[in-house]
């Protein structure tokens, strides 16, 4: 632990705390949909200030420890640290998938969540490196076209987030399938990424499912078009 | 949130309200049976005053509103719309199924509840555009047959409404999986919409890792209406 | 209801009031091991009296009633009949399958339990018609070689009570896959059969898993004879 | 029950609680990941006294007793054995698989905790004599190489445990598929092997369902090896 969260500025500190509860509550949702076992996978949040607080106010992120069990995340046990990944307030070691989720929040101003997890049907498409393709008219609102597979990338500097942010710098797409690895997801906060990853697992199960017997229909690319659209935009996400 | 509710006779508020409580604990079956993921899903149920009503006991309906989790559904939480799918009585949006819960109701006066799902296996068969054969006892009580696909159909007007009529006309099943979207179900209340639900996918299931491994047997058609008029009529459904 | 039970002897209604706690409560394991959806299944015991209580006493069974959810079950809502299946006591129809479970106690005298369910693979192997082969330790023990299928039937006679117990006689399996149907499976009492239920969709599950990506490798016959006769004298069950 | 613990010193006594506590409690994780059904599985871990307490302290095992259902396991219902698997202290007969955890034991000093279930994908990889491919980053950090196949044995003497003992030794894997039979996995506690355990049935399944449709892509042999040595030293495990 150390105390260099007590050097920012109250406001700051305040959403922190918000941030805690937010990340600590969102992880329940991961064991609840099946996408975790033991202590895999991880939610991280950006910690957003208040827009009068000028300066500084995206520089940090609110991620689960390292090693700890779906039981015992409170928010007090949640790690903050700076875009760089480096600790700065908690008592345990942040999840050893922080570069990646840092990685993304330094080069993706707009992303103010992101979700990894290692659930089994989105994780066979990436061992495969197989794209799921986009046969679901649900998976047309999400997700606008098929869900793409980044590189293969070791653990240890930004490959991982290199290879996260190049491919869905490309792609309408809030997933990526991580090559041999799995999912990673992203959204203007941690709900909806979380959101997308419990999405992403529905779909790449329905479509494996569906073409364990045949071939699904394609849905013409207006009709993608279409459907996206109407979603994103007048459905209001 | 409209004031229109108040409008109707007291007969009309009363029938409301039970149907509200019916609609929100229904609800709690998606999520119990595996056939709903998020805010996927919806229910809904005809609003039936007294038969000494009168005249235009059948002009509302009862549904999910828009993008709420289930953990959230309460009575209040319902929302109450007209069978044009205008919103009556509710403090949020309707399902954007609205529309084609509408349609069913208008078309279909002996129809008192549908359900819409994208469960796993319902909705694999509608990707392929492949009807599930009837190769189950229980298949033959409950469907009378294949549970058939419907057409594609985009969401924003009546398409999706009008398919599910024409679908089910022509059909014993009180289910039909859309194409490439998933499956609607009816009732004549909302809980044998539910039912019809959770056994659609039931047997989606089965018949999948049945014939993942070979071709079910055939039912020989006389022995499915067999099974099917007990069921109806002597079993008393 | 009936006042029949009242014409029975005071320690037939104990053993009836205490079969019903039994029987009530197994219910409970059908929907945790994910063997059933909605109200189907149903667990049967044999209401057994002190043997000093001389003849008599094997001729009523305990059954779930007719259409009630796994959350309404209770000792109460317990349906007794007799070995012809009419109702002797209860305030709800007997399950309609309560004719097969009566078939079983009438012409198997040792059978105390039977449990009928449709669960998902047990009843896709029943769909193709095809024995569940013995290819697991497990099933050595518990099965002593293949779950084999019984006939094709309709329900509202004696066939398909005749079916079980023509294909059960000639077989060490407690299971039998009615074709087209679903696992029956008997016991010394429910508990036992309520075992083999949970035991033989596990062995369904996993060898239908094995065979979708090869052929499982066979047990020697002799192996399979010493693990059942370990597992059923030695291990002393 | 034997009064033999009584003969023990009061250090060796405390310890048999403790142990009691922790093989009770993770018993749970067995249904809570979906590893187990019925009573099948069992988990146990060796007495470990403060290393002053010298020579004698690693000579019991404490295991689940045989037969007992989940909900009835308590740290007083755990059975204490010797390293020959006799029984030292407990109400019931210890499970009929002691004798295979007594073996690893005997043979392999490091390991302080055994592990069994039958899990559905294990077994399944099982049944076939297939060693699970290292295909997943996961798999390489936790396995380090392919999960490998260990020898058909039966019950009732040595065969088993030295099935395991002999395949874990040329391997990195704490996992070991007995044929026909299911996982045993090892660690260098109880929790270590009960994770083992969660994570072989993991991507034992997630392999399957990437290898449903088609073949999965290799991980080179240095990159595994890269991911194994980071996993187990620099993350500290």
């Amino acid at each position: 632990m150390t105390a260099q969260l007590d050097t920012y500025p109250q406001a700051v500190r305040d959403a922190v705390a918000r941030t805690r509860e937010v990340v600590s509550a969102l992880h329940a949702e991961l064991p609840r949909w099946g996408l975790v076992v033991w202590t895999a996978g991880n939610v991280s949040q950006r910690v957003v200030v208040d827009p009068a607080a000028g300066p500084g106010e995206h520089d940090l992120l609110v991620i689960k420890p390292s090693g700890v069990t779906y039981d015992e995340l409170t928010p007090e046990a949640m790690v903050v640290c700076d875009l760089d990944g480096e600790l700065v307030d908690g008592e345990r070691s942040p999840s050893s998938d922080t570069a990646a989720h840092a990685y993304v929040y330094r080069n993706m101003p707009e992303v103010g969540g992101v979700v990894h997890t290692h659930s089994t049907y989105a994780t066979a498409w990436a061992a495969r490196g197989e794209e799921v393709p986009c046969v679901l008219t649900m998976m047309a609102d999400e997700f606008g076209g098929p869900i793409p597979i980044g590189p293969f990338a070791l653990i240890g500097d930004d490959s991982i987030g290199r290879g996260i942010v190049e491919t869905l710098r490309g792609s309408r797409s809030p997933a990526v399938l991580m090559r041999n690895h799995g999912p990673f997801t992203i959204g203007k906060d941690a709900k909806a990424a979380v959101k997308a990853a419990v999405m992403c697992e529905e779909v790449a199960r329905t479509i494996h499912v569906a073409r364990q017997l045949g071939e699904p229909l394609p849905i013409a690319q207006a009709d993608v078009d279409s459907l996206y659209d109407r979603y994103q935009n007048v459905y209001g996400r």
